[in-house]
């Protein structure tokens, strides 16, 4: 099997393999017990017939589609034409089928993708854990190889990041709030990309909270994540591509670094023994103002409020159909008034000030992606306490990228044999080219060093 | 009275008047005649409590917020939270309050805006016109000083753009999708500025076209159209200063200027020799893929297929209570494949890709805004071959500037005494800096000219 898109696009440039004869192998995949839940509805003749569309091209002499008839899944957050959009939720079960794709996925396959399904997520996009009563939990398969434990996916693009994972398809179409992309890259030994948002379109995607929403892929490099962020932006961006050793390069003390699972703290400590031994220049930074993101979360914060302005009129039809847990962080959202509602997005705005001054002098900051590694789902079924616990600290450092209108990338960082451990770089909005090429060299010297 | 938002803002801060007081002329403004049918709900209260307390602060000492309490309405199409958003539309009576701003109101709100009101629009933002069946049609005040015949306000921002004519509010919050924002500005003698979508954010904004709507304010002069761009932005603009002659202008002889009235031809063309005269370089520049959007538009193009996709539930459940007209044009999109979508998704790109190579050289194109002057209401609402054909012409020219990703201006071009006329500049996405300040200096021109 290619190890990524670019690797499968080549294979396909070079007549080893038929597009076609790829999408089989990625559907009997997903076919399998590792891809278990990860589906919500599957579009297999649609996909087939992009691969054959695909290679009937190449057959004729012509250009094969950038994306090369290749198998790429779409979070059920996003309209597919001809299949209802239904967000993992019993409340959405009645959902009329789109008429249109979502613009992210017009683009998707116009580029020529074979869009391979409906994927799996926690209700509504609002949990970092990808636990969901409706439909059930899919296994983390990164971790399958290391323990048998059923561990958690990560979440919101629980089964997205599952498709890729367990070779499903190439790349999976997601959406990032709090961390959506990233936790469950993390989690399961992925790259998450989180551009900055507005970079892709949002129509026809269910809104979790518009002014932190961010859509974009979850894929298995990060040479595939500039790809896809090309496909799906319309506008690819000039990657940079100076050296490791030309990047002014930070890590912060505080708040990203506290509290880590030893397991975390320590991947990520050799990761950066790692790259200084390969001449990368990582100063500390104090980010004086980043433990005041808390602020900017009571009650739920602005997702809460935004969240709630969308869900009441349907909670209160039918909050029986809602997993309780989010109904409940939904309606934290009621207690916010239009004043608090105002007062936190000044509150924000200021932090971004505050924190963006600060960040000056630095390219891309490298923090945790989570503080720990993938839990055990079982647990986290029998008690809220935990679950709320665990989606917060899952949530606690990628939300601070939402809230900081930045850009930020997840890459793995852990060794063979060990669990997945995601190192985030990030930076501001609008460094989407530093962080996709800084990750890049990253990539490649942390490849080097597990050598 | 103040001639616009700048210097009622001048007029706060030299003492000259309190925010109570205008918001108090705006207020009676509001119910006088003039502006009859422009409102669909008033928020007076809220309204009289941001000028109190823009006054307040100023009598402590403290600065103003920086749109000093001054009148600012609201289209009926984003949320306010504590009233409901019908998009003046039957069909949506029942909405349920909003708990939220959306978030460009909420940026309104921050930067202390009065906000008076929801203000009329077509049904669902789905016209050029201006006319509702459900709360009838409000009447063009910039007309009436002319001529005592009953003419349409222009569409779809119809109650925003009267609402700023008639002196209810500095400033209108809009959209614009084919020219909701620049159609009524023409028409009315005021200014209409369509940023670049994505530059206002679109959340708590009920879509027409996902792809094409923009948000955005209509305005009584362009230093008011960057104000409210700014606020509305979050991200003001450098706005470019250079003097008129240092500009370089184009019209295009094809498209843009078929069809024009005898009245807009000639304000038209004496607005640019008043240009040339006064300094301007204005080329004349072949774009031969202009005419092509038209094949952009068949069976109603991006704008149907997206606005079906969102209403096909709606219209099936209660398509009775829509304008007929509307629902005819909506019903459209429902012939639209997601392969023929698709395709004019990709037409677009290749249309946008020729345009822009074929504008370089050029940095602002000057055309008319809409090729006829507001004709009279009585005549479109008896027949529908009439409305349909002057919706198509209304739209014909603001609705390439969207198709393009681009960003336009429409500002005042008549001289005293005669029927609204708009120039439009415009130019391709990314380009709202020199919009706005090519369209400072030709303004400026055309005042000296016309005096």
């Amino acid at each position: 099997m290619p190890i990524d898109l670019t690797d499968a696009l080549a294979s396909l440039r070079e007549g080893r393999q038929s597009a076609l004869a790829l999408l089989t192998d990625n559907l009997a995949r997903a076919d399998a017990p590792a891809c278990e839940l990860a589906f919500l509805r599957r579009f297999d003749a649609d996909a087939r017939a992009a691969a054959q569309a695909s290679d009937l091209a190449a057959a004729r002499g012509g250009p094969r589609p950038p994306l090369g008839g290749l198998a790429v899944s779409v979070k059920d957050l996003f309209d597919v034409a001809g299949h209802p959009t239904t967000a993992a939720s019993a409340a959405m079960a009645d959902a009329a089928p789109a008429t249109l794709d979502a613009p992210a996925v017009a683009r998707l396959r116009a580029a020529g993708a074979a869009l391979v399904g409906h994927t799996h997520l926690s209700e509504f996009a609002f949990s970092g854990v990808g636990i969901n009563p409706h439909h059930g939990t899919p296994r983390n398969p990164a971790t399958a190889a290391i323990d048998d434990r059923p561990r958690i996916p990560g979440g919101s693009t629980s089964g997205g990041a599952v498709s890729v994972a367990a070779g499903a398809a190439w790349a999976a179409l997601g959406s990032d709030t709090g961390g959506s992309l990233r936790i469950p890259a993390a989690l399961q030994g992925l790259v998450g990309f989180k551009g900055t948002a507005r970079r892709v379109p949002l129509g026809g995607c269910l809104p979790l909270s518009p002014s932190l929403d961010t859509a974009g892929a979850i894929t298995r490099s990060v040479r595939d994540a500039a790809l896809l962020d090309a496909v799906l932006s319309g506008a690819p961006l000039e990657i940079d591509a100076r050296p490791l050793s030309a990047w002014r390069f930070a890590i912060t003390p505080t708040f990203m670094q506290d509290e880590l699972e030893p397991a975390v703290a320590t991947a990520f400590e050799r990761a950066l023994a790692t790259l200084r031994s390969a001449g990368a220049r990582i100063e500390e930074r104090a980010l004086p103002a980043l433990p005041r993101v808390a602020e900017l979360q009571t009650q739920g914060g602005i997702t809460a409020a935004e969240a709630w302005a969308w869900h009441h009129a349907r909670l209160a039809e039918r909050g029986d159909r809602y997993d309780p847990r989010v109904a409940l962080r939904i309606r934290r959202g009621a207690a916010i008034t239009p004043d608090a509602y105002q007062a936190l997005l000044d509150a924000r705005q200021r932090w971004i000030h505050d924190m963006t001054t600060s960040m000056q002098g630095t390219e891309v900051f490298l923090s945790p992606t989570v503080p720990l590694q993938a839990p055990e789902i079982a647990p986290l079924l029998h008690s809220d306490d935990l679950f709320f616990a665990t989606n917060a600290r899952l949530l606690r450092n990628t939300a601070v990228v939402n809230l900081l209108d930045g850009c930020a990338i997840s890459i793995p960082c852990q060794h063979p044999g060990e669990l997945p451990v995601g190192l985030m770089l990030w930076a501001p909005a609008s460094h989407d080219a530093a962080v996709l090429g800084a990750a890049a060299r990253v990539e490649a010297a942390l490849a080097a060093g597990a050598r």
